[in-house]
């Protein structure tokens, strides 16, 4: 257990934890927070654990105002040995520098950060939910915070990670979504910031999810924004297509966000020698594909759902089906490998998990 | 004096006010802001006038993460009467709906809101400085509120008006600025956000000015995010050319704001029957007119600077100097009559300024 020199304040009230099988996503928090602060000069400093606890910021401080933000999504899994695993959780910090260079934002240690999620994850290891699919979700993020109406870079940040008992994503077992293609608005472009984890590519999506929504699709999936005609992701997932035996991702082309769960999907399919490929494909090539039957499988891929099977894509007012609505063998066993690795059923043999050494429980 | 039915808390202490001529843009705010709250079912409600204070938000609060936030930027000016003049301050408000509504916030009530910042303005009527040139800078925004995790829109939202004293954006009269045609970033796209003043696009723009700054280039001028070939805006302005006797504006296609400044200026050629057409107009155009001699004068439009003339574009490695770098007759006259308007110090034929009647002054 390596140590990280920071200072640690433990709460004195605990919050009591929610029931296992009424675990939503990103309502409830856990007793502890990890901050660290950022001055131009001075560079990140005063990395501690806290109780969790509200953030208090001039109403000038530049988060509100010009959105210079950058955000995370990773979770730890209680295994049934009781040990605690994280998921490729390196990754993460260095695509969140990825963002922030994007953004302007300075970089932050990865391997320290590391470690401090790790101290933070012992604190509250108490919250980590142990029923089938659940985890604990870990959110990091960057905001600035200098007092500052200038559209500059800010001169102050703040670095926290929170986290949340969640619930399993699929309550009776996996099960395939339909999306919509959408047509009129673009989540990003090329020399956008779509490769970026930053709160405007989300805010911009808000108004087709609300589209789609009520026309009862549960996420859209998004062209390119400059033809509209390129497939780039699903809702907040990347999107796989398995054509005629072989399996087909978008490249990255700058405006889709590299996915940890996507490269770790391509990963397996190598290791499985299953052809996969990453390139160009337009929502075309799949509607051709489907015609001719050669539309074997769809899914998207994220940290929350792992596997979203697509049972049925709207495209220009035709709805397309996918495996007649049902879940692909393709899919449910990379579901299945991914979780069980997540989840120490099987073995790990890319050296996917980080093991979170554990302190003796006090409480 | 119309009353709006709201609490006003007067804050006990005062600050001091900075020296006239040491004013900077956005660093120093007034005694009091206004703030609204908004929850579902309830709507927009508790508006308020208090002592300026910290913003207080559980970190899970959506403006953390996804970004779902708008802005406006407007001015009071004090005129040599002791009269407090807004700038079409309903066109602000407007454009805040506007934005609103892209972003899946709930529109505000654009009478009621304005009548806020009037009872605002009154109580910090004192802030407003007198020096020629300067005036009082208004930051309305709305930010998402509600502390869950989830990509929606948020269900919680504040509606805060700040103000800050400014100084003259020009110290040593008009000038030109010199400005780089921006190659490899994208501002904004067809179906994104780039017609709503939203965090996301400023977030966006700050890489790309970071590079120009360190080039010497005062702003970015934005190109269209398809063909990389059509002028968008100049940094954070609306953007004008003369080219042979005709003033030419990129037209409001929907990846561009639509500026307050923009409107009144199209408004006050036609009034000069000064030929003004809103069109496509792309680069090329303007360096073929260069070339050719007829690019007559270029200038960028918006609050902060009025008219902010252009005396040097570079575009692919070339340098192309506008009027010898020096200010156009056009450009100084908007100026002069759009600062002279919004000012006092001459007729107002557009029905432009919106009058706040003020109390007896008992500070
Ligand atoms: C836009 C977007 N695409 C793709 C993903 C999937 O990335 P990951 O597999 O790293 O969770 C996410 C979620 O993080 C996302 O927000
Ligand atoms: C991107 C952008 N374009 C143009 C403008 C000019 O608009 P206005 O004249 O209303 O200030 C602004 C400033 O508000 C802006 O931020």
């Amino acid at each position: 257990m390596k140590e990280i020199d920071m200072e640690i304040t433990l709460s004195t009230t605990k919050k009591t934890k929610p029931q296992a099988d009424k675990l939503e996503f990103g309502k409830v928090f856990t007793d502890h927070m990890f901050i660290m602060d950022y001055i131009t000069g001075q560079g990140w400093h005063d990395p501690r654990i806290v109780p969790y606890q509200k953030i208090t910021l001039d109403p000038s401080a530049m988060i509100f105002h010009y959105g210079q933000s950058v955000f995370e999504g990773l979770k730890a899994y209680l295994t049934s040995d009781k040990e605690i695993f994280l998921f490729r959780p390196e990754k993460n910090f260095q695509r969140l520098n990825k963002s922030n260079e994007r953004l302007c934002i300075p970089p932050i240690d990865v391997d320290k950060v590391l470690e401090a999620l790790k101290e933070l994850i012992r604190v509250d290891q108490g919250w980590i939910p142990d029923a089938e699919g659940t985890s604990l979700y870990i959110r990091p993020f960057v905001i600035a915070t200098e007092p500052y109406l200038g559209v500059a870079p800010s001169d102050r940040y703040q670095f926290i990670i929170i986290m949340s008992p969640v619930g399993s994503y699929y309550k009776e077992g996996i099960h395939p979504i339909r999306i919509a293609v959408e047509q009129a608005f673009t989540r990003a472009v090329n020399g956008g910031t779509g490769e970026a984890k930053t709160g405007g590519n989300y805010a911009s999506s808000l108004k087709a999810q609300e589209v789609s929504d009520k026309e009862g699709y549960a996420q859209v999936l998004w062209l390119d924004g400059i033809e509209k005609k390129y497939i780039e992701e699903v809702g907040s997932m990347n999107v796989f297509f398995k054509i005629n035996g072989e399996v087909v991702t978008p490249a990255l082309n700058g405006s889709i966000l590299p996915g940890v769960t996507r490269d770790s999907i391509i990963e397996l399919l190598h290791h499985w020698n299953i052809p996969v490929s990453e390139r160009q494909i337009s929502m075309d090539e799949v509607y051709q594909a489907q015609k001719a039957g050669t539309l074997e499988e769809a899914f998207g891929t994220g940290t929350a759902a792992v596997i979203s099977p697509i049972g049925e894509f709207l495209w220009q007012g035709e709805k397309l089906s996918v495996q007649n609505g049902e879940t692909g063998e393709l899919s449910k066993k990379l579901y299945d490998t991914l979780t069980d690795i997540q989840n120490g059923r099987s073995d790990d043999p890319f050296n996917w998990i980080t093991k979170v050494e554990q302190k003796v429980i006090q409480n």
